[in-house]
């Protein structure tokens, strides 16, 4: 008899944003999984601590490589993928013995998560659910008390990689965005909201859900440093009704 | 000394998918408030019965219409404004009186829900909190076990009342795509779909965290039928690593 894979969100920091189900998932799970850089706690850890069993197994899956090389190259493709293979395989095994695998996932396991690479593997091969959880952006705009799309707004998430001019043209055609993924491309978010006519309502969120949280509008920011999982709340509404 | 607002995700359906947070609020309230359609009970009362004080004070809103006329109309946004302002005016007395005022919403409160109608008239004046909680999509494509989004995609929420050759467009723009408010216009999202060359990977969702859901690709839906609150998922990501 197979275990069952389960990937779970946690939610955005916060550790009482996680769900109900969510902790009882956590409480039956026979080994709970994490992703981790070389020498850092796993935030989706940091979040569940409080709702793990006392003693229960934990396998920190360390990320190979993060900012040595560049994200858009085969190297680092190449290198993620066998790390995504060795940990799929390593998960079988427990899988294969009938356990229970949590993955624990910050946000929303289905939404921008490395669970997702775990779950194209293990999925097909084994009983596997994925309970939803609150996302990272949903965090932050409720801690900014920024209503953010209603009614038939088409609504946006934009990575901030993405070349200039296609920002710009993106930022027009949507009636709200999010903005993601931040770090050294605060300049170039700010120039093109500005020039669409939308750096005003813009809102700048590091961390929004944790005590640790940094709000303010984007305009009045006096700098452009920003972290990696900063993101730019773009609201689409205004009341209407 | 005020009282003070609170807006309440209760999650997309499973009562499980209710966080501690949003428990906790519901047990510190005063008052529950929830819309509702003139003789239904709210989808978000559904949700949180188990988790409410017994015999809590309890107001339910009735939406003074719902399909009698157009809803992009004069008639119709005149009579939503007097009924939010209407609502805004008896949470007030409430919140002047010093309590705390639940608002209770399915889904996250900032993102395509009514509380927002509140919170605009509201938050600038009485201490507000807002709780995020679990979208409907989340619990939709969890359900599904369909990777939505990853890495660098551009993610849109797309409304089904668009334009057929505006969605054709927008979802050529998109990786990865949720078309919402289906209702009568699922024929119209089809031939978009099929046009564009993603019916294939769309799937078909109803109800995505309940005990009644239904998901099946939208390929293989023999009818055109679909309630106003089904949703269809364009997933963007295949394994790439």
């Amino acid at each position: 008899m197979s275990g069952r894979l389960i990937g779970i969100g946690v939610g955005p920091g916060d550790p009482e944003l996680v769900t109900l189900k969510a902790m009882r998932a956590l409480a039956e799970a026979d080994i709970v999984v994490h992703f981790a850089k070389n020498g850092s706690a796993s935030q989706a850890r940091t979040i569940a601590a409080s709702h793990l069993k006392t003693g229960v197994e934990e396998l920190p899956l360390f990320y190979p490589l993060t900012n040595e090389v560049p994200r858009n190259g085969a190297v680092y493709r190449d290198a993620l993928r066998e790390f995504y293979d060795a940990a799929a395989a390593i998960l079988a095994a427990h899988l294969d013995a009938g356990r229970a695998v949590a993955v624990i996932c910050e946000g929303d396991p289905l939404f921008y998560g490395s669970y997702m690479h775990l779950h194209v593997r293990l999925a097909p091969r084994y009983p596997t659910q994925v309970i939803a959880g609150v996302t990272g952006m949903s965090g932050c705009w409720s801690a900014a008390g920024a209503p953010i799309a209603q009614g038939d707004d088409v609504f946006m998430v934009l990575p901030a990689t993405l070349p200039e001019p296609e920002l710009e043209r993106r930022l027009t055609d949507a009636d709200a965005a999010v903005v993601m993924k931040l770090g050294r491309h605060l300049p170039k978010i700010r120039r093109a909201l500005a020039r669409v006519g939308r750096l005003e309502r813009a809102i700048y969120v590091e961390r929004g859900s944790t005590e640790a949280a940094v709000m303010l509008r984007l305009a009045d920011k006096p700098d452009d440093d920003a972290p990696y999982f900063a993101i730019v709340l773009v609201p689409g509404w205004e009341e209407r009704a």
